[in-house]
C-alpha cells in the first residue's frame, strides 16, 4: 500500500487542479428543487470529469432528472460503488450568504458555495484519490462504478425507476460509499451507516378565491386559522410526540446492541449547540436522551410556512389561501407510503378542508453495523486521520439508501465538517479536509483490493 | 333647495373633469404601509384642488405623515366636516389585478384602481358636491371642513395628536361625514354610524439565528411550530370563541334596541356570499345569527404568516423564525391599549416566547342612532337614491372615529358597493354611483344649512 507522505505530496501537487474541477461543478446551480435547467451543463462536466480517468459514462433519462453513471471495470473480483448527486438544496436566504452561493470562494481555507459540503466536495475528492492511485500505481485492485443522481434533494422520485430498469448497476457492487460526511463538532470523524426516511409534504387550505377584508372574519373563516390549527394538532408540544393516529406503529424498538451504540457516539451538546446557534435541546443537558432523541425519534417539522400579507406594515386582510411544507423524518421500519396514507387519514378527519398538493418521499435504511465494510472504513479512517472514527447506527438526515441497503453494505463518509452549513447560508467546506479526503478514500479502495 | 334633475345635468357636464382629477390622486401610490415618498405629491395636489375651491389649506405635519385641512368658513352658523384619508391598503397580490393598481382604468362603467373606493373616489365626489353649489349657488349655506389624514391604513397613529395640538378643529364642527361606504349586494343605500375598533399587531419566534437542517427536528424545537401552536391556542375553533383571558370583559351587553336594529339591517345572504366568494358563513343560514355575529362579535384574525422555505420544491430546513400579522376588531366598550395589554400577558404565560414585534390600533366608536344628523342623511338619501338606505349601527371595519365621535355626530356614507374589493385586488366604484354620490353630498349640505 501507498506511503501516506507520498500521497499527501501527491495531493498537495494536484490541489490547484481539484479545486478547478470543483469550482467548475460549483458555479452550476444545479437547484433541483427549481427545475432542471443546468443538468445538461454538469452532465457535460462529469462526462469530461469520469472520461478523462477512462471510466465509461452513461445518462440514463428517467422521468424526472438523469441518472449519470460512469463504470471503470478492471477486470477484479471486486467493486466498489459510489452513490453521490449532482443537485443541490435551494440557496436562499440570499441575503445572509457572505459571498454568492454559485460564485465559489476561498477565505480562510475554506470552499464556500451551494453544493460544496453537500455533496459536490466529495464527487471531486473521490475523484481525485482515483486520479491519486491510477498515476501512482498504474492500476486501481477494485473495478469503480459512480451513481451520480440529479433529485437527491428533492426526493429521489425517480431512482427507484433506473433500480427497477437497470438492477444489475447496484446489485453488482460489493460495498457502496454513500454521498458525504464529515467530522462532528470536536473534529472526529464519522461514519452514518443509514439514514433515516423522509416524507415531505405540501399543506393548503383555501377561502375565498381573493384576500378579503379582514372585518369578515367576524363571519367568515379564515384558511390561515385552519391550517394553524391543523399543523398545532400534530403534535403534544409537551412531549413532543406526534400525534398522527399509527405514526409510530411500526417503528421497531431498539435493541440493546444498537441503544449502547447510540450511547456511546461522541457528541459535545456544548459544542453542538454554539454549532446550531440554540440555547437548549430537545431532552436538555442529558446527553444520553438527546443522542437517542436525535437517532430513534422519527420527527414532523415546519420547513415552510406563508399566507396572507407578509409585506411592511398593517394591511388587514382575511386571506384567500395558506400553504405548509412539512418532512417527517423517518426511522426503520416505518415506511413513507404507508406514512403518507396515515397523514392523508388524518387531514380527512378535520374540521375543515386540507389539501395535501404534493408529497413525495422514501424509507429509511441502514447497514448492520457488524458488517466486515464498517471494520475496513474504521481501519483506513484511523489511518489516515489518526484517530477512531464514530459510527452512527444512521444518520438523523435522509437519502434513498433504502435502494442500496437491501443489497450491499453502504456508508457515509465524507469532507464535510459541523459548520459546513449544509442547507443552509455560507455552506463550506476545509480545504484541509478535502485533501485528507481523497487519501482517505484512496486507502479504502487499497484495502478493499487487498482484502 | 336645487331641483335634482338640475343637480344630475350639472354632474354630467363635470364628470371629465371630475374622473380626470380622481385619476390624478389614483396614479400617485401612497401606500402608508410602504412609506412616505408619495405623500408631497398628493399634498400638492389636495392643496391644487381645495385652493381652487376657495379653500384655506394646511398641512400639519406629526412625527409619521402629515394630516392635511382644508376649510371654506362662509361665516355661517353650522359646520360640516369631512374625514378622509389620502392613503391606501397595499395592492399586491399584483398578478390578481386585471389592470395595474395605480393606472386606474374605466371598463364597463367602473372605476378601477387601488384606493378608488377607500377612499380617493370619496374624497373627488365631495369635492364635486360642493363645486356644483357654488357654481349653482354661489355661496353654501354651512362652512365645511376637510381632515385628509394619511395613515388610515395603518391605524391612525399620529392622529390623535393633530387632536391634541389643535383641538378646535374637530370640536367646532357640528357634524362629521366619514370616509367611505356605498351600497350593498342588494344595490341598498347604506348609512354606517361608527366603526369597530382595531388592534394589529405582527408577533415573532425565534431559533436559530440561521434556517437549520431539518432533521435537527429530532432535538431542536422549531421556531414555527410555536408560533402555529400560540395563534391555534388563541381561538376555541368550535365556537370561534377568543381565548385571551379578560378579552370580552368590556364588550357592552347589546340594547334591546340594537338588537332589533341589527336584526333589521337588510343583508342578502346569498348575494353577499357570491360577492365574498365563500360557501358558509359562521351562523350557517340563520340571518339574524349572521348579522350579530358581524356588527357585535370581536375578531382575532390572522392577516399574513411567514417562516421558513416558501419557494418551489422540497427545502428540508428547521427555519430560525416564524411571523405573523393579527388585527382584533373591537366592540364597545373595548379598548385597544387594554386589549393589547392582555395579549402581552397571554403570551407571556405561553412555553415559548413570542414576540410582539410592533402593535398599533384605536378603540370603537359610534353616534347614537337617535341623533338627528341620522335623520338628516336618511331624507337627503332617500330623495337622491330613491330608497330608504340601511342604518348599520357601526362598522364592522375599523378607523379612528373615536376621536370624534365622542364630540359630535359622525356618519359614514360613500360610493364604494358591495363588489369594491377594499382592500383587495381589482378595487373598483361604478361611476353611476360617483354622479349620485356628488348629488347626495349636495343635498346634506343644503339641508344642513336649511336646519
Amino acid at each position: 500500500m501507498l506511503d501516506i507522505t507520498k500521497m499527501r505530496n501527491f495531493v498537495d501537487e494536484h490541489t490547484d487542479n481539484a479545486i478547478q474541477d470543483l469550482f467548475k461543478l460549483l458555479k452550476i446551480p444545479t437547484v433541483s428543487a427549481k427545475g432542471r435547467e443546468h443538468t445538461p451543463a454538469i452532465l457535460a462536466e462529469l462526462n469530461r470529469i469520469f472520461a478523462d480517468l477512462g471510466f465509461e459514462t452513461n445518462v440514463f433519462r428517467t422521468k424526472g432528472d438523469s441518472v449519470f453513471t460512469a463504470v471503470l471495470d478492471n477486470q477484479k473480483p471486486k467493486t466498489l460503488l459510489f452513490y453521490n448527486h449532482f443537485d443541490v438544496q435551494p440557496a436562499e436566504p440570499l441575503e445572509k450568504w457572505f459571498s454568492p452561493p454559485f460564485e465559489p470562494q476561498i477565505r480562510d481555507g475554506k470552499i464556500y458555495a451551494r453544493g460544496v459540503a453537500d455533496n459536490k466536495g466529495d464527487i471531486i475528492t473521490r475523484v481525485y484519490a482515483i486520479k491519486m492511485l491510477q498515476d501512482l500505481q498504474g492500476e486501481l485492485p477494485v473495478n469503480i462504478k459512480f451513481l451520480i443522481e440529479g433529485e437527491e434533494e428533492t426526493g429521489s422520485q425517480n431512482l427507484p425507476e433506473f433500480e427497477e430498469k437497470q438492477p444489475d448497476f447496484i446489485k453488482t457492487a460489493d460495498a457502496c460509499i454513500w454521498e458525504c460526511g464529515g467530522k462532528n463538532a470536536s473534529q472526529r470523524q464519522e461514519i452514518w451507516a443509514g439514514m433515516k426516511g423522509i416524507l415531505y409534504v405540501q399543506l393548503k387550505t383555501s377561502g375565498s378565491k381573493k384576500d378579503l377584508h379582514s372585518a369578515l372574519n367576524a363571519i367568515i373563516e379564515n384558511p390561515a386559522e385552519h391550517l394553524v390549527s391543523v399543523l398545532a394538532s400534530l403534535k403534544d408540544d409537551k412531549t413532543d410526540r406526534i400525534l398522527i393516529p399509527g405514526f409510530y406503529e411500526d417503528v421497531l424498538p431498539p435493541s440493546e446492541e444498537l441503544l449502547r451504540t447510540i450511547d456511546g457516539i461522541e457528541m459535545d451538546l456544548e459544542k453542538q449547540k454554539a454549532q446550531w446557534g440554540v440555547k437548549e435541546l430537545k431532552g436538555g443537558t442529558d446527553r444520553t436522551k438527546v443522542l437517542r432523541n436525535y437517532y430513534l425519534n422519527p420527527t414532523c417539522n415546519i420547513c415552510g410556512i406563508w399566507s396572507g400579507w407578509q409585506g411592511s406594515g398593517a394591511k388587514t386582510v382575511l386571506p384567500a389561501e395558506a400553504h405548509a411544507k412539512m418532512d417527517f423524518r423517518l426511522v426503520p421500519k416505518q415506511n413513507s407510503e404507508d406514512i403518507l396514507q396515515k397523514l392523508r387519514r388524518y387531514l380527512a378527519n378535520q374540521k375543515y378542508e386540507i389539501e395535501i398538493e404534493w408529497a413525495e418521499g422514501y424509507s429509511p435504511g441502514h447497514t448492520p453495523l457488524s458488517d466486515p465494510f464498517v471494520s475496513l472504513l474504521k481501519t483506513c479512517m484511523t489511518e489516515v486521520y489518526a484517530h477512531e472514527p464514530i459510527v452512527h447506527p444512521w444518520n438523523p438526515g435522509s437519502g434513498p439508501i433504502y435502494l442500496f441497503t437491501n443489497q450491499l453494505p453502504v456508508l457515509s463518509i465524507g469532507v464535510g465538517n459541523a459548520g459546513s452549513s449544509a442547507h443552509g447560508p455560507n455552506e463550506n467546506i476545509e480545504i484541509g479536509d478535502f485533501k485528507l479526503g481523497q487519501i482517505c478514500i484512496a486507502r479504502v479502495i487499497e484495502r478493499m483490493g487487498k482484502d
